[in-house]
């Protein structure tokens, strides 16, 4: 109710402030008997946890997850499983210059108006921290999704401030800071991040999102279609300003004809892009 | 859980297929104490309503709304409104030719599949003349923020295929068929439409909708953005496939510095463009 | 949200008042593919329906029963059913005498400071009419749970004011005005109601519902155990008092090694009881 | 959608076995500006924790609770509240001797049927001590309802076994191991559970719990009444057969003019009775 919960079937309810004691979440539906370990949910932590490289938040934290409850001998019960991870670096003192002040494209402002409350310790509920405890109920989810049904689901980045980045292979994403599926433009990347982290200024960027394997039914027509749901996960995360799927925006100006698909066997592929 | 339920604490749920006997909604958390008549809602619909000219479905129906509940001495009193249209123009032989096919881009095959049961006729629940319903409920929607709020929400059209349309005056929309808020643009876009539909093809579209004197607060953070909830409602919408809030994709390649809003003491403005 | 819709796979939301245009509900979830006529639901109704006998509410309705959705050539389709029952009696002039004063008891008063509006016509949204719409899509319900996993489900009256009535044969139930299961005391009961109603008094009843063939493991732990979602359900129906399953209150003076029940391979059986 | 949810505008997600890391819950919707300390929670739990009596289960526990979000300095924010209580005495060896054991009046059989995996340390997720969490998440909610309307909500127990407990003054009800609002009958009642202790057996109990100054209009008509949620919290406490409201079962003997009350302007109080 309180827009702290996620999902229908397989349910995340989340908590926590950037510079409280922790944060986590209950995942509620996952299905029993899928062995679990902590260590499942780590290596997406740690793919996204800040201070990896210098072009990213420079944070210490080690966000090392804990499994709570739900797992049994290894192996989920289809009890909820909570997940907790302790914040290290609260370093609240940071903040206390802005404690009185308001950042634009932050929501600040906003929940000082909504709750008439403000915690100012690096954005509190609103810091984008939040998006830790969605990458470990998706590592649970995304283990589930391909264990069970096959589907395999991917990103990428695809775009950064003004430069494009063409595909070359998934085997690039995890051998640069920028998750980029191509190896010969990190250098161009690299030297773009490090002046305009010189000047002070950043920029936008595009992720692309794919998931093969999708079987057909997915979702529940009309409100809650898999495309809506998506929409919605994405621009509920901070900053994402837009979001794309199949041909996306490029499709108004294609004829109809030129935009149909035609179905064929092969198993489903979506694609999702979202900026931010 | 089906999906065929919309929103909280202005809640509707929706009915109806394509060639049934009637399509309609209960809207469930709408204030007491508005007054409420039909014809409040019935002037949308008209707007909508197909065969209002040559460039859109051809399809005769009156889409006389009726309220069934939920509104007594011209008031409504908090409990449920339920609306019904009934299907005047059913023509399901029309659809016969299609009992055996599948048409891309629609869901046929998807509710085949998810339920080993088709209703062909003219697409059943997956039809757009569901939308009719997200107009109607969408009205007393759009009254209540207007009287209690003072929010003003429109929307116009801002492309039609490679066409882009400069916005010139809201008084515009309602005076030619494609609701652009521009007038001079018109014959081209007619010139346009009857060309392409005469080649027997079609285009997407781009509609940018602005919601003015939104409060600061609205939404729920951090599943339930405002962003969020709007992105899904809209990519809900059959054959929309991208969302896009504020500057959307074009932030991607903005600098942060030039992409900031300075906050002002202004009433707030959204603006959300969506795609099909 | 309002508290209109009741179920989470198997989903109703309802509408209507008393003396409005009509009443109805929208069942989302009902599986596709079970037969389904209005002829299905018409017989719950029927046996519902007021005027039957001297010892019920003498307003004349046929209450019949029209699907507007959801069902195609004779079969459900997995999409929402919409149901319309047209209100015929309205007589709102019987009660313009009660339309400043609240009868204890009912939700007049309640309505009237919770919306800052009455709609005094028989009570409007508050009426026991509402429990029309629980028969028919619990007919629809029930035609499910007996068709596919075998569950029958029937209830009888128990105790008529201090009068028990001790179970003889589930044939009896339709053959009397009060759905005893029991002939030999029928004429006790139409005594007893008689004087009663002469008398300008009324009494309380308690009915006993027996589901026979329900299989393991349904409902959800911790929050949304059957019990408790069935004791939500009754306990919701106007003017009941109390819910007992199993034991029920008996179980307080039961030790522990007398109230556990010996578990048998036999297909469970569950029994509840409700007062008003 | 799990069952692990329980609430609508405060809601909580709660998780936990009886012998796994730990238990506690997520408190989506507590209003913004409480006061709120772990102390004031523990103080509940206290009242509830095992061990206490000879009356009660042996197991040890400290049930030290921790606020791990949702409160800065010493106030709620309007986010999440996360409570986490460390299980100290898991003694799983203990269980060992059943693990291939159903026991009656249990849910081993129901989870193991259900999930087909089976938690057999101490009844896993079905145990009882599930209701440390509901105790510690209430512990907000009434501190809330009184500081903000003036409700209090207080329970006895008035029966045990087959002794009747007459109300004599709240203020006894913490100066005896039963909570009974009466001290003269804590001698007869402490010989009755020695005895029935000593022959390995157990009873049942009926609690009432008493709520005063709640304001007209709570819950949702039709199916969200607050005697409905009521009844569903109830009756989804492990062993609770029966739950009654006002005059409960003991008006199914009542005369409509008996049980009638006349409305008058003190505050209401609302009583409810359950048995396990």
């Amino acid at each position: 109710m309180s827009g702290n919960t996620l999902g229908t079937l397989f349910c995340v309810t989340s908590f926590g402030e950037s510079h409280g004691p922790a944060i986590g979440c209950v995942v509620d539906g996952c299905p029993p008997g899928m062995a679990l370990a902590a260590s499942d949910i780590q290596r997406d932590l740690d793919r996204r946890k800040p201070g990896t490289s210098r072009h990213v938040t420079q944070r210490r934290e080690s966000d090392s997850v804990e499994i709570l409850s739900g797992v049994f001998e290894g192996r989920t019960t289809g009890t909820p499983i909570a997940l907790l991870i302790r914040n290290e670096d609260p370093r609240s003192k940071d903040y206390s210059a802005i404690a009185d002040t308001f950042r634009p494209g932050h929501a600040d402002y906003t929940y000082w108006q909504k709750y008439g409350i403000r915690d100012y310790r690096g954005g509190g509920r609103q810091s984008a921290r939040e998006t830790a405890v969605r990458v470990a109920a998706g590592a649970i989810a995304r283990k589930w999704l391909r264990e069970r049904y096959g589907v395999t689901i991917r990103g990428h980045l695809t775009q950064l401030g003004p430069k494009l980045v063409p595909f070359k292979s998934w085997e690039h994403i995890d051998a640069n800071p920028f998750f980029v599926a191509n190896d010969t433009i990190v250098p161009e990347l690299e030297a773009f991040m490090d002046k305009l982290r010189k000047s002070g200024d950043s920029c936008g960027a595009r992720v692309t999102v794919i998931a093969e394997g999708v079987p057909v039914g997915w979702g529940e027509p009309v409100y809650g279609k898999l495309d809506a749901d998506l929409a919605s996960a994405m621009m509920g995360i901070n900053a994402v300003k837009g979001v794309e799927i199949g041909a996306g925006f490029a499709s108004v100006a294609q004829n109809g004809t030129e935009h149909s698909d035609e179905m064929t066997p092969q198993s489903s592929m979506m694609n999702f892009s979202m900026s931010s």
